[in-house]
């Protein structure tokens, strides 16, 4: 994983028209007429700079940038800008096995840690925005049920032998710096998804006429070892900090001293938080996106499109469920705050709840679907041959089901947690203005995801859920 | 993890002569008159060839040699000859946290797949071989508790840091092909056991003379997936073939024709074999010895020296753990198999059941110590701020110790039963000719290993194991 940091250099509007203009990957995807690029840095995330780039002609990319620190925290917070490979690969595996879902990436550069992606233009927003105003989405919880299922069944053990899982999944499309290479791999690409014998012989005779050699195939758990860093920082920001005094930790003061207080001093709820982080670390159970909250997902009404995996890695799948679940819980318990602007939320609040329980609920479905389809695949966590007898393999299925239920509850609420009385706060609650509140809402959530962090092995539905957040007195 | 297998071929006594002969490392060894050795093969294993090479001087060494399929089945079941690589590395760090019971490794030659170790003189025997003869070993408790406290302790997230554990914990000193170079970065490593600075120093200069660059620091989860399909290995003949119809499973027949298919008719046994397979699979938990049964063991009464963990790798700790435990109830199963010949095993097996209780609990004692004495350390699975409070520390413990003692209970119990309906049996059992009587301690060993697999959640205590066995009636 050693790569120099040198060729890094921080882009900014300007140097970016250059670089486009000298990139031809770039400039043919924008039109012919470079003179008019319009460029406008529209980061809102945390760690990165995302820019908007459309020619006069009418094309559009998105360049999204790692610097080598956490942009909201500044130089005093380092962070390698290797993050932005692991992105790239992300998107590009996930990308690869759920397109509805996931942009397209134009273009990597290593070295800049650069990645160009296909534009979600207007009317799409992110979704935590869209919740904040109120607004349905009524194919959502079929869109993520479908990119969780896709992306977390087929990067498996379900799916995949241990070989595949841990060694040679596919080749490494990104060691490469020249953007003529990561086309032609493009190329190769596409036959994974059908596209066509011509391109890849044709791929493949230009290699051999370069003389070079089929590059290794790379590790896949292995490969994503590299991106650790993002691991600790999640396993710092998630899971220590929260539970300790710490310099980063802030919530609304002076309400909820008393209960940043009791998060710190509550054993039980820590000795659970502990499992969690173990099973984080230790666990490599799918290619996970590792940031799935609804910051991380652009939408329309038809279109849903995942964003921002700079945290993947091989972990539990119920940290990208729970994090989608648990910022969806954030946005319901939120809405108290939203209503008094003329518009009444009891009808969102609703929506919201039956997004979750469709959301839990199609994933199941589509899950289990996936598995029964390609169970005579080279999968060998549950052999046919073992299983085949019918109640057995029911059997094993909700056995799978049910952890992994538990599994996204414990982590749903952990995310919870950390979003109210750690370093990184949601604008579902910022944007309450009121302090009091504010207070009051999260004071809610987090006594809710408290219980279910500590309570999770007696719920066995998604709707006994839902059901105790309706009963939640007003 | 592409290695040519070029330069590869198998040596027999011959050949191996001539290569200690051209080898520096291994003829300064054996003193100068190599005109006179003597080498005999000892393999007595399922998958290798090992020698035993003495010189007229007194020197000696073991050899071992992997070839690219399994020995006891032939080439028809190829297997990567690779796996002498991860044994050679593994004995490094396992001989690195544990030097009393871990024989010393010379030399390592990667294309010949060749290890050169510490030859462990008579009267050192493998483990089993003693346990069939009846012999007691009275620190074998002791010492099997400081290897697996240490070895499983030292290389979790209890003592290393997530980048640590994932991708930099050391630098690899088996990259490299000639010898020299094996000695130099021996003389590095000496420093790790604090041998003394000066041929640290030395061994520094020595490189910058020569201009090398500090190698990086390699993959470490990340480096042993490439000893996958070792790992495969153990998936199918520990936790699928037992519970299928394979053409290599056998069993004493007639008398067990009911017992292998009632194995594979059992649901809840199988439903939980799914879930010990998973965490096998998944969980990277410390670098486990991967193949810890009494054949891997060598004993005096005063020495106990590990061997053979080519099938190493990041897996979880309970599967080293059942290993030993799990062979030890097959031991003193089989007691009763051998009681005939003149010699009373009743207090032999009161002898193996206090030994199964003092390995485990001074495993536990010791594993907490040195959780405690690191409790300040690189370590961030428990950070001392979370934790801090006594009574939240012990309650982390207990809870920590718990499940790895369901867990190690779970897979011990697997591997019982695979030695009596799969693949690869024991001698204990083995050696009983009369097939009736074997059958009846098989029969006996496997009910016990299935009550335990299915219902260990209710076992608190090592003594309740122990109880449960000395109550089964004659
Ligand atoms: N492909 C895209 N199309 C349109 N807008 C995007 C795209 N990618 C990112 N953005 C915008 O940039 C913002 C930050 O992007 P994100 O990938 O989440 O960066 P960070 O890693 O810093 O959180 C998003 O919230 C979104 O508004
Ligand atoms: N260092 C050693 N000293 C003495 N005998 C050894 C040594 N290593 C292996 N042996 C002998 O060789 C046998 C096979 O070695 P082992 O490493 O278990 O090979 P395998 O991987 O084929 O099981 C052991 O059972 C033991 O009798
Ligand atoms: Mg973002
Ligand atoms: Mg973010
Ligand atoms: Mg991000
Ligand atoms: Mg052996
Ligand atoms: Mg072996």
């Amino acid at each position: 994983m050693a790569v120099a940091d040198g060729g890094f250099r921080a882009l900014d509007e300007k140097s970016l028209i250059e670089y486009i203009r000298a990139t031809p990957a770039l400039s043919s995807l924008l039109g012919d007429d470079l003179r008019a690029l319009t460029v406008k840095e529209v980061g809102d995330g945390n760690l990165n700079f995302v820019y908007i780039v459309i020619s006069s002609s009418g094309g559009s990319i998105v360049i999204k940038q790692a610097i080598p620190y956490i942009r909201c925290i500044g130089e005093s917070w380092p962070m390698t800008k290797e993050r932005a490979y692991f992105e790239a690969l992300t998107l590009r595996e996930h990308g690869r096995l759920c397109p509805a879902h996931v942009p397209e990436v134009y273009h990597f550069d290593r070295p800049l840690s650069l990645i160009a992606m296909r534009y979600l233009k207007p009317p799409h927003i992110i979704l935590r925005k869209g919740l904040i105003a109120g607004i349905e989405y009524p194919l959502l919880a079929e869109h993520m049920s479908e990119y969780m299922a896709r992306t977390l069944f087929f990067t498996s053990l379900l799916y995949r032998s241990t070989s595949e899982h841990k060694r040679e999944a596919r080749s490494n499309k990104f060691d490469l710096n020249r953007e003529e290479r990561w086309r032609e791999d493009a190329t190769a690409d596409d036959i994974c998804n059908g596209k066509g014998q011509q391109q890849w012989g044709s791929y493949k005779a230009g290699k051999q006429r370069r003389g070079e050699k089929n590059r290794s195939k790379p590790a896949i758990i292995a490969e994503y070892c590299g991106n650790v860093e993002l691991c600790r920082l999640t396993e710092q920001v998630v899971f220590s900090d929260p539970y300790k005094i710490s310099q980063y930790n802030h919530w609304t003061s002076p309400y909820l001293d008393q209960d940043a207080e009791t998060v710190r001093e509550d054993d039980i709820l820590k000795l659970e938080v502990a499992g969690l982080k173990s099973m984080f670390c230790e666990r490599a159970q799918a290619l996970i996106h590792g940031d799935l909250h609804t910051g991380s997902v652009m939408v329309t009404t038809d279109s849903t499109q995942v964003i921002d995996p700079e945290f993947a890695f091989y972990g539990p799948m119920g940290f990208d469920i729970g994090a989608l679940v648990g910022n969806l819980i954030l946005a319901f318990f939120s809405q108290d705050g939203h209503s008094d602007n003329g518009k009444d939320r009891k009808v969102y609040k609703q929506w919201i709840l039956k997004t979750i329980e469709d959301t839990w609920n199609l994933f199941h479905k589509k899950f289990i679907s996936l598995w029964n389809e390609h169970k005579d695949g080279n999968g060998e966590a549950y052999l046919a041959d073992v299983y085949k007898k019918p109640e057995l393999w029911f059997l094993v299925q909700e056995k799978y089901i049910k952890d992994l239920f538990h599994d996204s509850l414990g982590f749903g609420a952990a995310k919870m947690i950390r979003r109210i009385v750690g370093v990184a706060h949601v604008e579902d609650f910022e944007s309450i203005t009121d302090a009091e509140r504010r207070a009051y809402c999260e004071h809610r959530a987090l006594e809710f995801a408290k219980m279910i962090l500590k309570e999770r092995q007696r719920y066995d539905t998604i709707e006994q859920i839902t059901s105790a957040l309706q009963n939640i007195p007003s």
